[in-house]
C-alpha cells in the first residue's frame, strides 16, 4: 500500500480496529500496511486510544514485546447504557404490548439491529474479561442477540434447536420443564456443533423462571462444557425464585396486569453490578 | 463537547459514520458536536471519503443545501468479495459436510459473525439503490444473515415463523410446498409484524427449488407488500428450474455426490451481475 498521511492513516486504522474487536494486531501489520515507522503508528494509536476512551467506545490495550500489539475491547459506558435501557423500558411499558398469557410483544424491538447492537455491546462489556470460546442460544428469538454479542466478542455462535429433528448427524437431546407453565419440552444440539469442554456464554431474550436457560446448562453438561456467564435481555421479576442464580439482565419486567394493562419495566441487574466503567 | 483537534475529530467522525449507515447526517451535527466550523468539517469529510473509497468500505455521499448532509453507504468491492467467496466455496467443498438427503452441513460457517457480516455487506451492496422498508427471512438459519444485511442497510427485520403457533395476535398463515421433497409446510406472520404495502427484501441461507422463498412471496401478497429483491447465500445448481427467477446468490452448489463425497461449490450470480464497483 502506498504511504498514507497521518490523517488518512487515522481514518484507516480506526475502521480496521473497529471491525476487529478482541483481536491482537501486531504493530508491524500497521507499519507494513501504511509503509510507516512503528513510532508513527504508536503515536496514531495513542490518538485513537484517547478518542475511544473519551467517547466510551472501549479500550485500546497495547501489549509490549515481540508477541505484542494492540487489541480493541469494545465497551459501552454505564451512563450511556442506562439512557438506552430507560428508553427501551418506556417502549416496553406500552399497554398494547400485553399478549395472552401475560407475555409481552417484543418482536418489533427485537427486529431493530440498532437495539440488538447496543444490547450486544452491553453483554460484551459485562463479559469482556471472561475466557469464552462460544456464545450459545436457543432458537428463535435469542438468535440475533447472541450474534450481536458474539460479533463484539469475536466469537462463534451455536444455536440449540427446540426439537430433535436435527439432521446434522448424532445429536444430544434433553427434555426440560418450562418454569412457568410446567410443559415438557425438548431441545437438542448436534455433536459436531460444539467441541467438548468448551467455555460457553449463554444469551437469551427473555427469562421467566429460567427453565430454558437451565435446560441449556443441563445440555452443556453432556458436552462437558462450562458456563462462563448467562445474559438475558429481559428478566421477569414476577417470579419468586429463579432456577438460575447467576445471570446478567439488561431490563426487568416487574409486573404485567392483564386487567389494568399496566406494565412496569425497569433497568436490570446489569446496572447494580460492579464495573470499572461508569 | 470540547473542541477537538483534526486528528481526534477524524477518528471520532469515522466511527460515528461507520455505525450509522444509510443515515443522513446534517453537517451541523458534526459542527455542533466538535464545536468546529462547517468548512473544517467538510475538509474532514473529504479525507474520510477518500480513504473509504480507496479502501472499498463504501461511499460517502454529500447532499448540498439546507436539508443536506452526509450519508455513508457501505459497499464492498467485487474483487474483495470474490476472494472471500472463493475461500467459502473451498470450505464448503469439504467432503465431511455431506448430510443425509444431500444437504450440506453449514452450521459452523453460519455460526461465524465475520462470515455473516461479510455476506451481509455483499447483499447491502447489491441492494443499496433499492427502496426497501424491511428485510424478511424465515426461521431459523436465515436469521443471522438477515440481521447482518439489515444492519448495513439500516433497516428492521421481520421473521416469518415455520408454524402457526404465533401468539402475537391475529396472523396470516399459508401452506406451501417445498420444491425438493414435495412436503406441505406452513409459515405464518403476525399482522402487527408488517405494515401493509411494505417494500421487502427477502434474505435466506439456502435455496434449492425456491419453494420457501416463493412461500414468503405468497405470504407477502396478503400484506399487499412488494418484493424489492431476493438474496440467498447458497443456491443449489442441481435443480433444472427455480420457482423464483430474480434473485442474487453469493455461492452456487453445483453438485453433491453422496457416493464419491464430491462437492462442487462456485461463486454465485452476484458476480455475474452488473455493478459500478469492480
Amino acid at each position: 500500500m502506498k504511504k498514507l498521511k497521518r490523517s488518512a492513516r487515522l481514518v484507516e486504522m480506526t475502521q480496521y480496529l473497529l471491525f476487529r474487536p478482541h483481536t491482537l494486531i501486531p504493530l508491524t501489520t500497521f507499519a507494513d500496511r501504511y509503509n510507516s515507522a512503528k513510532s508513527s503508528i504508536s503515536e496514531d494509536l495513542a490518538i485513537i486510544k484517547e478518542v475511544f476512551e473519551e467517547e466510551g467506545l472501549g479500550e485500546l490495550n497495547t501489549l509490549a514485546g515481540a508477541a505484542g500489539g494492540v487489541k480493541f475491547i469494545p465497551k459501552v459506558a454505564k451512563s450511556e447504557s442506562l439512557r438506552f435501557i430507560q428508553g427501551l423500558c418506556k417502549e416496553l411499558e406500552q399497554p398494547e404490548r400485553i399478549l395472552p398469557g401475560g407475555y409481552l410483544y417484543m418482536s418489533d424491538i427485537m427486529g431493530k439491529p440498532s437495539v440488538l447492537n447496543e444490547a450486544g455491546k452491553m453483554f460484551a462489556t459485562a463479559f469482556s474479561a471472561q475466557e469464552i470460546d462460544v456464545v450459545m442460544t436457543v432458537e428463535t428469538k435469542g438468535i440475533p442477540l447472541a450474534y450481536a454479542t458474539a460479533s463484539y466478542l469475536n466469537l462463534p455462535v451455536v444455536i440449540v434447536r427446540r426439537d430433535n429433528k436435527v439432521t446434522e448427524g448424532s445429536a444430544v437431546s434433553i427434555n426440560y420443564v418450562t418454569g412457568s407453565n410446567k410443559r415438557i419440552q425438548t431441545m437438542s444440539l448436534s455433536r459436531r456443533a460444539l467441541k467438548e469442554e468448551s467455555r460457553v456464554l449463554i444469551i437469551d431474550d427473555f427469562m421467566r423462571v429460567g427453565g430454558t436457560v437451565q435446560g441449556m446448562m443441563d445440555l452443556l453438561k453432556e458436552f462437558r462444557a462450562t458456563v462462563q456467564g448467562v445474559g438475558v435481555l429481559v428478566e421477569s421479576g414476577e417470579v419468586e425464585e429463579h432456577l438460575v442464580e447467576d445471570y446478567v439482565s439488561l431490563a426487568k419486567l416487574s409486573a404485567v396486569d392483564p386487567k389494568t394493562k399496566q406494565i412496569t419495566v425497569e433497568p436490570g441487574n446489569y446496572f447494580s453490578k460492579e464495573s470499572d466503567l461508569s
